[in-house]
């Protein structure tokens, strides 16, 4: 196939330009037309098609545009050096099933690669719309003239202050000048890493728990130790036992909303740990990313301990917006200036339109909205998420709960693997439950999104590997849990 | 003092609202008003003052939506627990005089603590006004749905063939995957440190070169082997020596428009740099963030080597905007996965809202225009800058290079330290150039930034300390050249 060999359809509702650049990178993209080849000289194709010399010319322009073909003065249009990488699409770089935290990142970040993907820790986009409207934003930079100064170092003051108030309505006193922004979550636990941790450490995590976290700490060179999550926190007796036998000097806690089970710490367990901390020596990170949609009140570490023991770190990407990587430390005061420090090594400053768009959505009070709303539809998905597993025999810890994850535990009949393979090709992403686990355990176990258990394809998909002796009736039965949440 | 002993005056032009507020914040800042005291009830305030209690009230809303008060239903307001903190303001923060790679970085970001700063890397923020102008930043997000799903790991894939195409133009052939993108160049050179770089390693620089570089480094546990930065790029007699010797797996070099001299490898020096990187297998980091504003033709270590021994990266931080925090590397192909794995392990991914800002300046072609205005710009102020550091007796190294740079030898009889310290007390920052020298050398260098050396305080400043003895006559002559710099 050279590069003429195409024709274009005249009848067509499809612009003849794009009719042409489609036929060109066709022919470029399937064939073995060598880099630097010459393209047929407009006059030559323009007759060839039976089409105008300005249309093919556009078509060659939108072309060179694109980095796919090169004008040389004089001489026509060649093949781009590097055309081919340029027609590339998302789906080339597709990565293979989770099998660590790193391709599970890479499976649920980008463009959808999968159609559904109930194994994710993210809310839906479209519940997302709302929260950052471009009006708002093209407003707030007509009045904002600092975006061509940098951030300082430890974060916009505004926002710092902001927080300080956002965080005493959750009963957190959190001073602007121990506050430290990051690009998220995961960015704030890496700095807290290199803050703390050294090769040949001792950590304890939950178990189980976020894996990125894991991936982090192990990267470091340190050594997990797991401490069981139960239904009302951390198991104090194991965490006594690892503190006064490994002296570990730090513990990561999910207090609030805990990633995968959902549960909360109980206020006696909170008081337990910190009383632990203080004995054997150690801090404590606790990661409340999840808190603002908690809708009963809970007792936070941070609360009690006023940032002699507790690290706390929240970010704005899970629940404001994904483009908005702002998250942020607080610290007790003795660590706040080397945190700045390992900032500035890191990523030198935050970008101050991010910073801004969150004082903005914060101030505006458009962030309480959103949060309202994103409860409201989290209490209508969750009563069908949970009879839709429960039809299946999945049995959820925590239902009660609240927030984003019901952690299910499949019955005996079920294959794991097998489930989760056919999902994949399915392109529907389950998260195992062992994933989650410093030991490998919680190998029957799935972290299920309430968001996304009611979508009639993972119904089906579950229903096969469940109760694969059930007849059409218990199809029926998902479908209607399904159609009744969307209702 | 009480929180009642204040007054208005009703003949000013400030309303009274924001009178009552100032009124309350100085007395909360500057006394030792205890935090949880009553505030007067809005009707006894008003009383005293002889104002509405519409007014006060008002005034106490205010105070409690910053956070500064707190409302207690029934009781009136209160003094909130944090408010002496949410009273701070900038300076409250200011760091001291730059010592280190970090507390330089804390002086020149965030709102100006200069006056005026003679001694940063960046470009004015006046320059920088029409890169990122709000219209066009909220017609892009009226346009654009994908902001409420997470950028991918490695990059937007549409800025990453942009980028690709771009570099075509300056002869770099980067194949989009071999591109990740990261927050800022900085950013970039972290992930490559975490990559190669182990405790005990030794690591070569440029000497002089970038200063966060070389903290960076020091933070990895490494040893900087310094090569010396001639006029026409490192000297490759001491770096085939070093390499010989110590068996350095990486040498990091700012080809083109090297900070703080100014200045560019030749080619005949890039292509024997690369031939020594194959001899003692070594990798080399190019990093190019002030290449676009280059305006004759150079050649770069990326252009000859084709991604087999050189890591190249940029950013579009000093040229587009601070706030567009964006940089990226193009890498080797057998590191590209590795290095994505450790992006998202720091910060999980990048901002599709940011990355996506470059794209769009880049397509639309305002990212040239605004480079082509950074360089009349330039073009426009180096001539005074240069005359007026000549009439101190300052030598700079490289006068005819481009730039944003000048490297400057002070005369004999300066007193380094005390120029530096007057500088710093009176608001103006200056860079010595020893803080960019690994070896602690060129103590009697300073880097200039072009755009700042004819103001008039500067040119003051440098006058006394480096000509004490001259006349006023002086003092006219590099007045004029900084009339003429601004004509």
């Amino acid at each position: 196939m050279s590069l003429t060999t195409f024709s274009v359809d005249r009848s067509s509702d499809i612009p003849l330009t794009d009719q042409v650049c489609e036929g060109l990178i066709s022919a470029i993209h399937a064939t073995s037309v060598p880099e630097s080849q010459r393209l047929p000289s407009v006059r030559r194709l323009a007759t060839r098609l039976g089409i105008s010399q300005f249309t093919v010319s556009s078509a060659y322009e939108r072309l060179a545009s694109r980095g796919i073909v090169v004008s040389r003065a004089g001489a026509g249009y060649y093949v781009a050096r590097l055309s081919k990488h340029l027609l590339l699409d998302e789906t080339a770089a597709q990565p293979g099933q989770p099998d660590s935290a790193v391709t599970f990142v890479q499976n649920v970040v980008g463009p959808s690669l999968h159609t559904i993907a109930p194994g994710i820790g993210a809310l839906p986009p479209e519940w997302m719309e709302g929260a950052l409207p471009p009006g708002a934003v093209g407003k707030l930079l007509r009045g904002e003239t600092s975006f061509s100064t940098p951030a300082p170092a430890q974060g916009l003051l505004e926002l710092r202050k902001q927080l300080s108030v956002n965080l005493s309505a959750i009963d957190i006193s959190a001073p602007p000048t121990q506050i430290i922004t990051s690009t998220g979550v995961t960015h704030a636990i890496q700095l807290i890493c290199k803050e703390f941790v050294q090769p040949g450490d001792a950590v304890m995590v939950e178990d189980p728990s976020n894996m990125v976290l894991h991936a982090q700490v192990r990267e470091r060179g340190a050594k997990l130790l797991p401490v069981p999550r139960l239904a009302d926190g951390p198991n104090l007796d194991v965490l006594e036992r690892l503190a006064s036998e490994q002296r570990p000097l730090l513990f990561f806690t999910q207090s609030v909303l805990h990633n995968p089970t959902g549960g909360n710490i109980s206020a006696t367990n909170c008081f337990r740990l910190l009383q632990l901390a203080e004995k054997y020596n150690f801090y404590i990170v606790e990661d409340d990313i999840f808190g603002d949609i908690q809708t009963t009140p809970v007792t936070r570490l941070a609360s009690l301990d006023g940032f002699k023991r507790v690290l706390y770190v929240s970010s704005f990407t899970k629940l404001l917006s994904p483009a908005v990587r702002v998250g942020y430390i607080v610290s007790p005061q003795p660590f706040v200036n080397s945190l700045v420090e390992r900032k500035i090594l890191d990523v030198l400053s935050g970008s101050a339109l991010l910073e801004s768009l969150v004082v903005n959505a914060l101030k505006s009070g458009r962030y309480k909205a959103h949060i309202d709303s994103l409860k409201r539809r989290l209490a209508r998905v969750r009563p069908a998420a949970l009879r839709a597993l429960a039809s299946m025999g999945i049995e959820v810890a925590l239902p009660d709960s609240d927030g984003l994850f019901l952690w299910g535990h499949v019955p005996r009949q079920v294959m794991v693997d097998r489930l989760v393979d056919e999902g994949f090709q399915q392109g529907i992403l389950l998260t195992k439950g062992s994933m989650f686990s410093p030991t490998g355990s919680y190998d029957r176990h799935f972290r299920f999104n309430v968001a996304h258990c009611t979508d009639a394809r993972v119904i089906d998909l579950l229903r096969r590997q469940c109760q694969p002796s059930m007849a059409a009736g218990a199809t029926g039965a998902a479908a209607q849990a399904a159609a009744s949440a969307t209702a």
